[in-house]
């Protein structure tokens, strides 16, 4: 720890009251220096399961073969190309491999401003879609300020607020106009993990995404938390709101911890783009990145994950409602698949008082093995976002130890 | 092809008029299709040769135990820290790890324009710094606009051109005072690699970065390409101009292949930043970037390699100044170690002819299994930039062709 804080920069936090240190990690456990396990209810990257061994054996393989850059011709970016737009409407034809989210998120504001010839987005009051310095100023999650031309909205985290979150986009459309701002597009997390989850009601994107475009916007999905089969029903978090976007990014669990993340979109679009701008990514779609993302939508797939995380995610939320009877600090809990949000505390008065309590069930959850997070403004929302092999074992397990956690916080 | 041309976003480019498809490498060997062999002489990121071992080795073993982020405490970042280091002046103490040149560079902006204040940037008039929104407008080589507050400035390409240089900075500042800018950094490739390569005389850049500190300004020097010991006689460029640079950013060889980057800098810095803003990087730091990147290090200084860039580097540019010498077209040979740069042509009437002449030869030389590529305004200089591991018979090999590709251009 001492030699951590000396060497590495004062940007770096870690998660809990005792920080913890990890050593090895298998599935859906991470075993810290004394051998003592904890279940990974948190951790959305290795949404395979921590150290999948297909994964590993696709890195060992190609790495031993050749990793090179796309300015030469080789077959793995291709395949994945191929592969990953199987995966997604057939008008999003045209892929674009990056290293990170924050690259494939830089990448589509700075392809939405060319081709709309607009420099106005709408995003989330508590949206985070990135750490590099445009998407700095469209992260209010981590308390930067808003950029020039960006405008905040309060997603629906409640069923109930769906049309106001239609109204909202419509008053900013508005005051984008007075402002003598050109919207270039609506950018949000489809499953709007960092604002404290909002799944229902399906379809409540379809509105507000009318609307941006009848204003000469484009729509881009942030999927780098939803995407990838984790909300069950669907591989992407647009598809359970039946909508479609211009341009989606992804990015965390494609690799599995590898880094390697995409922007997908119409080939029209980055077409005009292109015609003036270059755009290279020296490891992006690199042979290796491409066999890591390829072995991971081959185990979604053969390890039929979406079932999974459907069935583990359906049976998890009823027990957690089930709890939430039994519990008065639980005000709400939503979600889809295996991404769950369960908020505590529910009016403003209380607010505090819920960030403090997520804040020590999240520790007290560390303390007794499971691993979860907070989430939400003021983090009054607890994140859960396991791996997608999952299992109703391990659901029972977090909702025992998140009861009695409650009860000790 | 076609399915690359369908599948891909028009963004892709490829090098040559007859694309070259690449289905394994090895060392400072890339295989076709064919089984026909290629001398690399222009790949930075393999610094240690295509597919090294022991990179593979710490790839493999890291991604079986654990590959998880730095909010847990792990050894493998700390390490890291503590190696990289170690290779710079002890006034730079403090690291941060990104997975991208271009991640690197665009944290650089955002720390140096938070602890100065400033917003005004001096580069050089052909630069890349990297593909984000905030790095295109730093990016001149790419036919990007400048940004707002960016001011450019010629490189000393010549050894002659080092007062004018100076002269050039001083000017900048003053234009930004003019202006109402006020200035943030500072920030080149210390080898100037897409300005055409510039080396000589060492201690050109002292009086510029004494100049930008007067003014209130940071230094960054972007490793990208130089770092990692390729200039032979120091690990980092700017240690060739004995300058010491405030913020220092690293990219492409670091993993030898794998996405790993990083942002080193004086610690109270990256305090000063700290306390107004957060940074996170999913995928940076992850255990096995780490790994590989410790490899890295470690095959640098166990091969020698640095010793062999400098002398394999001073034999190559022997023999391309002696071809030079019967070769009217060779304006300038200049480079460190195995950075190395051979200019064209060499008037202003001649220019389109040199770069006409440099996009055949490097053409010629594909279709006679050597790699190089052109850079530089207008791309009039030959770029020779091979792995580390390049020994005198690849020097030989390369210098033999390139006489005849001269003489068939």
């Amino acid at each position: 720890m001492s030699r951590r804080e000396r060497l590495l920069a004062p940007t770096y936090r870690h998660f809990y009251e005792q920080p913890l240190m990890i050593e090895r990690a298998e599935g859906v456990w991470m075993y810290d220096r004394d051998g003592r396990r904890y279940l990974d209810a948190y951790n959305n990257v290795p949404i395979l399961g921590h150290c999948h061994p297909e994964v590993v054996r696709a890195i060992c393989e190609q790495s031993r073969v050749l990793n090179t850059h796309t300015r030469y011709i080789t077959e793995e970016p291709v395949r994945l190309a191929e592969e990953l737009l199987a995966t997604l409407p057939q008008q999003l034809d045209s892929a674009v491999f990056t290293c990170t989210g924050s690259e494939s998120n830089d990448l589509a504001v700075q392809v939405s401003r060319a081709v709309t010839g607009g420099t106005g987005f709408i995003i989330t009051d508590c949206a985070y879609h990135g750490a590099t310095d445009v998407l700095a100023g469209l992260s209010p999650e981590e308390g930067n300020p808003l950029g020039a031309g960006v405008y905040a909205v309060h997603p629906p985290l409640r069923s109930a607020d769906a049309e106001r979150f239609t109204a909202d986009v419509a008053r900013c459309i508005e005051r984008m106009r007075d402002d003598g701002v050109r919207i270039a597009a609506l950018l949000v997390d489809t499953i709007f993990s960092s604002d404290g989850v909002a799944a229902e009601p399906r379809g409540f994107l379809q509105d507000a995404v009318r609307q941006v475009r009848a204003a000469g916007g484009l729509f881009i999905a942030d999927e780098v938390q939803p995407g990838f089969g984790r909300l069950g029903e669907t591989m992407w978090g647009f598809a359970r709101h039946d909508v479609l976007p211009d341009l989606v990014t992804m990015g965390k669990p494609m690799g599995n911890g590898y880094p390697v993340a995409a922007l997908v979109g119409r080939r029209g679009l980055l077409e005009s783009f292109a015609r003036t701008r270059q755009y290279f990514n020296t490891y992006g779609g690199n042979n290796v990145a491409c066999a890591a993302a390829r072995a991971v939508l081959r185990v979604i797939r053969d390890e039929g994950l979406m079932l999974n995380a459907q069935r583990t995610g359906h049976y998890l939320m009823a027990r957690l409602r089930t709890l939430a009877g039994r519990c008065a600090a639980i005000q709400d809990v939503r979600g889809a698949g295996l991404f769950v949000g369960v908020e505590f505390g529910g009016n403003a008065e209380r607010a505090w008082g819920a960030t403090e309590q997520v804040r020590r069930i999240v520790n007290v959850l560390r303390g007794r093995g499971v691993l979860v997070g907070a989430t939400g403004r003021g983090g009054a929302v607890l994140k859960i976002r396991p791996p997608l092999t999952f299992g109703r074992e391990h659901a029972d397990l977090l909702v025992e130890e998140l009861e009695r956690a409650i009860g000790a916080g």
